[in-house]
Formats: C-alpha cells, structure tokens, sequence
C-alpha cells in the first residue's frame, strides 16, 4: 500500500542527504560519503516497507533497524528526526559536540531509534543476528504479540570483518528468515576501490552460508522497494546487494575521499545545489517534513491493533523467583566437598534455567566444558516455529559472534543471554564485551578455565593478562567467586545488574570450599569482604578471590603461627567493593601493609615504587604441565604465598 | 619420484597414530580424535610432498607446515620425531609435563620443525597466509634462493573462526598461489557433529575467496597424494577438502567423544591391536623408523643443490643503518612544531622503509590516518612474480587477519612486519597480539589515535582500557612516546628488539613537543627518564607518557610556583624501566609521593586503599565532542592535572 512516488521519495531521501551534509559541515568533522550513497535505501525502508512507530519507539513488535556502517550516523538521526522520532534539529545541529545524542557514532538510545551502538565494524551484524534470534525466541512465547524483521545496513568494512563470518554463517545455521542484511556496495574503502583490499564473490559467499541473495540499484526507488518486500518473502536469511554510488550528488562522488572528509562549505553548497536544494544548511523542500511524517505513520493501524490485545511489557527476570532459587541453592550447596566453580556455576544455572525462562544461554563449542547446558535447554535450530521455545544456541567456534549475537538479544529484549567459553579466549570477543559495557547491556559472559591452574593446555589456554584487561573495561563487573556459594551469590548479582554486563570467572579444577556454612546474605554482592579477622589491626590484608582464595587462607595460617596477624579478604568483584564508601571500605581493608594474590598479570605501574599495596602476580605467560607442578612452579600454592607474604613484610 | 607404497605410508601413518594415543595416555589428558583421524594426511605431506630437511629444521627455503588445529599438538610430534627432527622419545613421553617441549599445544621451537605457536582456533591460517605472503616478498628479493609452499592443516573450528575470513579473503586477493589449506573435514566438534552449529558450504565459501578447491578421501593415500600435487599446480590458493574420520581406529571413532577424551588404557590397546601394533606403548612396527627417515631424506639434493648456490642468512634489519636513519631524524627533527605523534611516526618510517628493505608495512584499511604508506612503499598485488618487490599489504578492515599475518611473515623471515590501526581496534587483534608475544617474535604494531583525545568519533573509537590491557601482556613492550624525538627513538627501540613484539601507541592530534633540543642517545630505550628535576627531593614524582606529558609539564610549573617541587618523569615504555635495577629506577623516581597522569583506566587495584602511588585515571568509557572540551571534561589538561596533583597531596 505505498502511496509515495517516485519524486516524493527522491524528495525524501535528498532530505537525507541535505541534513547530513549539513551536520558534517556544523561539525567541521564525520562522514558524508555513505549518508549521500545510501540516503535512498533508508529513505524507502524507513518510509515504506519498516514496521515502526516513531511515537512510540520501544514498541515491543517494531521491526529493528541496525546501521552496523555506524560512521554514517549523520544519514541515521536525520532519518530518525524526520521520521518523527524523538529527536530535535537542535540535536542535529549539534552533531558530535559534548554532551549531544548525536555522537560522531550511533550510541543506542532505544526511545529515540538509536536500536545500538555501531562504529567498531561488523558489529552491527552480530547484533541484528542477536535480535532475529531473539525475535523467534520472544514469538515462540508470545505467538500473536511478536511478528517482525531485523533489518540491517552494512558496508564493505563490514562485511571484510571477520564478525561478519561468525554471525552470517551462525544466520545461515539457523535460517533466520526474519533476517535481512542491506549490504551497501559503493566500491570503496577508507584506502581507495574496494578492489584495492577485496576481490571477494560476496553474494556467492553468502549463498555459501544458506542465505538467500538478491541484488538491486541502491538508486532506484521502485527496485529498492520491491527487492526489500521481496526480501521478507524468503524463508531464509536474505543479504540484498545494493549498487550504490558514494558521496552522491556531491563532487567527491564516487571517491574514497568522500568517506571520512569534510566537504567544505563550497562543495556543500554545491552539493545541495545538485539536489536541488536551498543552501542554507539544515533548510529542507517545503512539504517534505510532511511527506515522511505521513509515511512514518503508515503503521497506525497494525500499532493500534497490536495494543488492543493488551501485551503487557515482560520483565526480563524475575526477582523474587531468582532470589528464592538462590538461596534455595546455597542450603543445599552448605557443607559440600570441593568442586570446581564451572561445575558450581553448572548447578547454579540448572536452578536458574528451570525457573527463568527469559535465560537464553549458550556457548561458543564449549557447551560440555563451561557447563553451560541444562535439562531446561531446548536448543534453537532451523525453524522460525519450533515446537518448544527454545533458549539454547549452540554457537560453534566462533566467540565473536556469539558476544555480538548476546549484545543483539540483550538490546531486544526480554531476555538476558549467557554465553560460555574459556577466559583466554575472552580475547576473541573483546570488541563485543566493550560493547556491551558501553551500551550497558545486560549481558553474561561465562568464562570458565581461569589461570595457569587450568593444567597441561598450556600458555595458549592459560589467562594471564585478561583480569586486568577486563577490571579496566568501565561498567563490567568481573564476578570470580571462590566457591558454591560465592558462584551462586555471583550469578545473583549478574541477573541483578540490569544496566551493564557481567562476566563469571570459573575454574576448571575443584578448588576447596571456603564456606562451609549457610549464609542469607549476598556478599558478593559488597564486592569484597572478610573471611579471616585477626584481632586488633592485622600487621597485612590479604586480599584474593576464586582460586587462590583458599591456599591464602592456608597461608594466613601459617602465618599467624609466626606472629604475622593476618586479614584475610575474599574480592569476588573489585568493581562493586570500589563503589562503597571509603568508611565501608576501610572496614575491610583494615591492614595498613595490603597484598593482593592473584595468579594473574598487572600493568606494572604497582612495581614503579615499592609501596603500601603490592602483589604477588604473574610476570609470564604460563606453561604446559600437571596443575600442581604449575600452580607450585608460578608460586601460587599456600607455601609459596606464605614466603611471598613474608618477604614483602621483610 | 614417490617410492612408497600404500603399505608403507599405513605403516607409517599408523606409527604416527600410535604414538599420538601413547603420548595422550601418558599424560592422562590430551586430545587423541585429530591425530588418529589426519595421520594418514600429514604422513603423505611429510613423506612425499614436503619440501623439508629434518636435519637441518631452519632450512630458509623449506615448505612451511602449520599445525592450525593445535590441539593435534601429539600428532606433530610423533610426525617430526619420526621424520627424523631432533625431538627425542623422551620429549614425547613427557608430553605435556612442565618444562617438556611437548607442550600441550604446541609452541613454536623452529629448530624442532615447530614452525609456529598455535592452540587457539583459525590463528594458524592467519599465520599461513603471512609466511606466503612473506614467501612471495623474500623470492622477490632473492629468486634464486627461495621457493616453496606454505601447507597448513585445519578443522572445522579454525574455519568457524572469524579471522579464518579475513586472512582468507586476504589470500585470495593477493592470490597466493604458493598457499595449500589442507581441511580436515571430520564433521565433528566439542558439541556434537559439525552440523550442530554449521551449515556452511565451504568450498563454496572459498570459491567466492577466488580459491580453488579440490576434495579427496582422508584416507587413500594416492588420493591424498594426487591432490596434494595438483594442489601445487594451481594459480591460486588452494583448500583442499579431506573427508576424514574423527578417532579413526579407536572404539570412539566418529564420535565428538574422541576429540579432547583420553582413551583410557583399555582403548588405547584396542586401537593399537586395529592398528595391528603391539599394546607396548611407545613401540611401533619393525622397520617403520626407517621407512620414516628413508622419506624424509628426499629433498637431500634440492637442499644440496640450494647450499652450493650458498645462500646467506639475512638479518632482518642493518643496525648501523638503523642507528644513522634514526640518529639522522632526531638531528633534522630538534626544534621543531607540534605534530600528531602518528604524523612524527609517518616521517619516521619514510625514512626507516627507505633505507631497511626488510620491513613490511601495511594497515588494515587505515593506511592514511596511521601514516603507515611512505615513497619507498610497494603494495603487494596478486602475481606471484611482481616486477618491484613488494614491502606493503593493503589488509582491508581485517584487524584480526593483519595480525596473524604479520605473526606469520616474522616468522618466516627475514622480515619485520609492522601494521597499523587505531589503538581501540587493538581489540579487534587481540588474539595475535598475545601470540607474537607468546611465541616472542619481533612484530610492530602501530596503533595511532589513542585516548579520548582524538575527539568526535566517540566513545566506540577512544581507548580507556588498552593501555592497562596491553601492559598486562607478558613479552609486549608498549611504546608511547610523546613528541618526534621519542617516536624516532621508539621506532628503534621497536626495531632493535628482536625477540618481543612491540606496539607504538601514538597520538591523532598535534601535542607539544617536550624535548626541543637534539640528543644523542636513546632515552626511551630507558624506559623512562626525569624530564624536570626539582632540587632536593621532590614533594611528588608526576609520571605520563604521549600526551600527558606535555600537560603535565605545564601543570608542574603552576604547581612549583606555589611551592609544590615536582619531578616530571616521562615514561615511554613502563615494561623497560621495570626492567632496570632498583637503584636506576630509585635515581627517576625520587619522589616519596608518586602520581601518575594517564588518559586511560586501571584495573582498580590502585584503589583499593590510599598508598603512595596513585593514578590520575579515566573511570568512564570516553564522549563524542572536540578534543579540547573532551581532555578539560575528562580532566587532562594542565589545570586540571594541577588540580588532582592538589587533591592528592592535600
């Protein structure tokens, strides 16, 4: 039922183009190539075919758009503003400036359109594969309340990145039919022709994944319209290839140069000429405000039906029920034998999984290892209707996907998704888990076989470095509980945290339990707190968490059998101790003399002076062996630390 | 001139299979599936395609073999211990064992036949691609002395990953024809059969690459042998697709158990029996050994042939010419303006490139803004036999690729492979960057617009945890220099260090030059140095690195005018200093009080309680706005660094 013609559409999409020219020129800085490339696809998507409301932007059953090319962000607000989003010509105006929505990249901002934050490339896809997958879980729940697409403009850069890989061949897998990837074709790069750096058959590549593909000129209305209505009829994922020319219209059309340039107030000025436009920035032809109001409001009526069955906003955890299975958990856990904190965390989410149905977990080939699989799994396979809802996504060897693809359900919604592998290989998602902390997305990372504890897999397998990597990442709370009860109390608080992300850090090996007794409160939940109090002020604070919690405690024994009064202080989660007060802190850090075990690496600042805080820490890679031998070898048994705290005392 | 036949290659192959599942049964932990499953493969390349000398394992012009499916680390062993590589029975009982080099993937040990660290998935493909790349670039250079094949052996999981994408696409552009992927398709993983997580087409998908594809069964030792021949033919890079069986032999043959499971002693002696062997572990049929070493005797005339042309070590790089280049900058460079470190950076490689034919350049779509490209730079194309030889890669937005590439041409050699990107996408590479430094080879990356500094592209594009995180990695020496005289003595630093990676962090921005006048030695070589040294001791040392420095030179006048005697250390390289004595470190930092002023975040645990070290650090993911109201919000310009010196003494 489109009613807009040719040259309403071109009176659209020139709109487009004239306000992101205009925000590149206000900022003195930006991208107008891909805003004047691609104006036309957005234009006819969001104009004619997306399913929106931009009254109501957190309408559950919108389709979802991603502009994974995230450097076009100027074409992405001035759509969103004369859709009639949320979204002021103020704020247009103040692209890029301090304290603006409209950041030199999208950061998501769901009331105002802003579905996530694009600009590290390839990410965007991964998130719209996340979003598909978690509209087929949200349908199976709710049958007549969810009923939409995923949407998502890409770019060269995109598609080279090997994310692109990870997510597409996982969409192929899944057949994501409500899937549909626009990949924006201008033939150029930052450094010159696309053909310069890739020669790729990209269509026959997709097609490889079991996608569907289809191909249009990304400047014709009608073959973008009809090529995108095509789209949604496949019962496979579908990447559409647009032909389109960079920086139309502008005299850097076509050239590289047009990416990332500012094109100056003459070409500007020239440019909108060519659109046939005043040049007086941030004017637009009369009507035209008009024109896509109209056309934005083409889904009053699939909106107001939507309502009128009255579904209700669904919360993505509930607290009372995971309070219960919590502590119903750590009766049980109180007494119990050494194990290892994967196998912990594995009966922890067998109590969860059971009792919270928006839990969508997985892991990345390493399902039986990070314990991630339950008897509530119901895997997803390759049907938009499976008989069960499912909550399962067996993700393959590929960790980058599967952090963007949980970035992606997290961002639609109502589901928190969980998702294993080995801390090393943390590494393989680092843009996806920063990108989760920047978004604040409520996102788990289930890293199990942490330190040169792991045994014989050797330096490869071992974390090091990735403690400090990921306790400086602002906004991720990086849980490594000692035991069953801290592994619970440890999930507790990652399903409590709604605003940001929060990653487990698991053995693989048993350690020995460090609390053998029931306790109601949550105190992992205070970041950091005593395990042993000496009497008086303690000559030393020991301070560690997970594994080299217990030998410290041995350690601090042995210690104080020789007169050195020891605190002994379990940190499950620095990030939350270091939000306390300083009164709160400092009744836990009693000792004037602190060392902190951990078979871990620091940046090494802590070594510039010798000062009042120190660490017994790693300098090295690990090594292959048995995990005695390692665990002796790099210090980190009760001995070893009873002579590392002493000779920082000496 | 192959003179072996079925029985004898079974023979071996099964020699090869033995000793994979003794070594894993010694161990008591290990992964037999692999290895009983692509013994017959690797026995037909090592003992009839090969190009390879085991006695002398550094043969310059040997084919390369790369193990990309590390976790078959016992089969590599058994092959080369067989093949006659000086890698005793001992090293392969001790398999695993702390100090063994059996480790449990394997680490790269050249002399060995080990030709590369690898373990964590798809990293060997990068590094294949790299070393023929590096192939191409040294037979350019010496056409007479090189010529050979880089072979690498991968499964399904290598595949899945992401950087399998980029280096392949990559390969596929240069069309590297010397490259053969030998795919060990055994239709299983960790989780299940292979079509669990993975539908994919892949000869399909490597088509699109521009690749050819040949397939044949994993076990007929004339077919494997056939196509590997032709495999050599081709004008492009060839995957080879092997159906082979997981466990082949073993009671779990076919099944996903036999990848990462000991086989218990029980198995093991049934699979030695189908194999026809003696139950004896560690023996193997008469005349094997000698089969073995007969083989692998046969390149002894081209290895001759190539040592009468008595071809000569190359170094990497001339060190006297290095020192004049380098020396030469700093002269012209003394008094002049501000510049972006990046631009220095720039000016320091046209110089470097010019005159050291051994370094290789290139960055991953990034080549303006990273000033990786100089006048002497040769892009390399797609002919094996390029008129001018080639010194720099156009990677395309393929960060992850660029740095197994570069890990690959290193150690290939004689090259020194530098590529940049910007320091936040670092992340994106991550994986490569901690194995350059595992494995110890001498890899450069550039990584330019660091900190919030770099202004309106956002907090996606700003660094805050990088800088912690990379100084966390055992073996990286991060180098921030902060004007042109340091950037020109980072360089040399990065190119003097042979056995480390090095990253070179620079800034986007101009920043003021801190050292206006020449000087001869190489003060970052120091690590760190007293740029303003107050008389007597100082009331606090303030440390800061690249664009801190200049500001905080600043802010130490405002704060010596009231009183407050401050050091001003600049500290371009925290790993070095840490490596000198106590007493030269005590000689820089006087202070009591230290403060250091980085734009970056810490792990934390400086916060833990007040000490004497403390950090001016971000807590935040940074914002969208202009340089100079960023560092002001953010608090690093030189009021600001005054005012926190203020607060922390106060």
């Amino acid at each position: 039922m489109n009613t807009l013609d040719n040259q309403q559409l071109q009176q659209m999409a020139h709109a487009v183009r004239a306000l992101s020219v205009d925000m590149v020129e206000a900022a003195g800085s930006g991208h107008p190539g891909m805003p004047l490339g691609a104006a036309d696809i957005i234009t006819v998507l969001f104009g004619t075919v997306l399913k929106h409301k931009p009254s109501d932007p957190l309408w559950p059953d919108r389709d979802r758009f991603v502009l994974s090319a995230g450097h076009a962000s100027a074409m992405l607000y001035a759509t969103l503003h004369l859709a009639g989003y949320p979204l002021s010509e103020q704020e247009l105006r103040n692209f890029r400036q301090l304290g603006a929505v409209t950041s030199g990249h999208p950061e998501v901002e769901q009331h105002l359109g802003i579905e996530c934050t694009t600009g590290p490339l390839g990410q965007g896809i991964g998130m719209g594969v996340g979003m598909a997958i978690a509209e087929r879980a949200a349908r199976a729940r709710n049958p007549e309340g969810i009923d939409h697409y995923t949407w998502v403009l890409a770019g060269e850069g995109c598609l080279m990145e090997g994310i692109s890989h990870e997510a597409c061949s996982l969409a192929g897998r899944l057949r994501l039919s409500r899937l549909i990837l626009l990949f924006d074709d201008n033939n150029n790069t930052i450094d010159g022709r696309g053909s310069l750096s890739c020669s790729d058959d990209v269509p026959a590549r997709f097609r490889a994944y079991g996608w569907e593909t289809l191909e249009a000129d990304g400047h014709s209305y009608a073959a973008i319209e009809a090529v995108l209505n095509e789209a949604k009829t496949k019962d496979r994922p579908v990447m559409v290839r647009f032909k389109t020319t960079i920086g139309r219209f502008s005299p850097l059309a076509d050239s590289h140069a047009a990416h990332g340039s500012v094109l100056g107030a003459e070409r500007a000025a020239e440019t909108r000429r060519a659109l046939g436009l005043e040049t007086t920035p941030f004017t637009i032809a009369p009507g035209v405000t008009e024109l896509w109001k109209s056309a934005c409001s083409r889904n009053a009526a699939a909106y107001a039906e939507w309502q009128k069955n009255a579904h209700k906003t669904v919360a993505k955890i509930d607290e009372a029920q995971l309070e219960h299975l919590v502590d119903a958990y750590k009766r049980d856990a109180a007494g119990k034998d050494a194990t290892a904190t994967r196998a912990a965390s594995g009966e922890v989410l067998s109590a969860l999984t059971a009792g919270l149905p928006n839990l969508i977990g997985g892991s990345a080939d390493l399902t039986g290892p990070t314990q991630t699989l339950t008897d509530s799994s119901v895997a997803f396979d390759d049907s938009e209707e499976p008989a069960e809802a499912p909550n399962y996504i067996y993700y393959g060897v590929r960790e980058h996907g599967m952090g963007a693809v949980m970035n992606g359900i997290a961002l639609h919604g109502p589901f928190v998704p969980y998702g294993g592998t080995f801390l090393a290989f943390g590494d393989y998602m680092k843009p996806a888990i920063r990108l989760a902390a920047i978004m604040g997305q409520q996102v788990i990372f289930v890293m199990t076989h942490d330190t040169i504890a792991i045994g014989e897999d050797g330096p490869t397998h071992q974390p090091v470095e990735h403690f400090s990597a990921y306790r400086s990442v602002p906004n991720l709370l990086v849980i490594r509980p000692a035991d069953r009860t801290e592994v619970a109390e440890g999930w507790q608080v990652a399903l409590q945290n709604g605003g940001r992300p929060s990653m487990i850090v698991l053995t693989r090996l048993p350690v020995e339990p460090v609390f053998s007794e029931y306790r109601k409160e949550n105190l992992v939940a205070e970041g950091g707190y005593l395990v042993v109090k000496a009497d008086g002020v303690p000559a030393v604070t020991l301070v560690a968490s997970g594994s080299e919690l217990a030998p410290m405690k041995e350690a601090a024994k042995s210690l104080a059998a020789d007169g050195i009064t020891c605190d002994v202080v379990s940190m499950p989660c620095l990030e939350l101790f270091l939000e306390k007060s300083d009164a709160e802190r400092g009744s836990v850090i009693r000792g004037k003399k602190v060392i902190v075990v951990e078979a871990a690496s620091t940046p090494g600042w802590d070594r510039l002076v010798p000062g009042d805080v120190s660490f017994h820490a790693m300098r090295t890679f690990g090594a292959s062996g048995k995990k005695d031998a390692l665990v002796k070898h790099f210090g980190y048994d009760a001995r070893s630390i009873d002579a590392a705290v002493r000779s920082r005392l000496a």
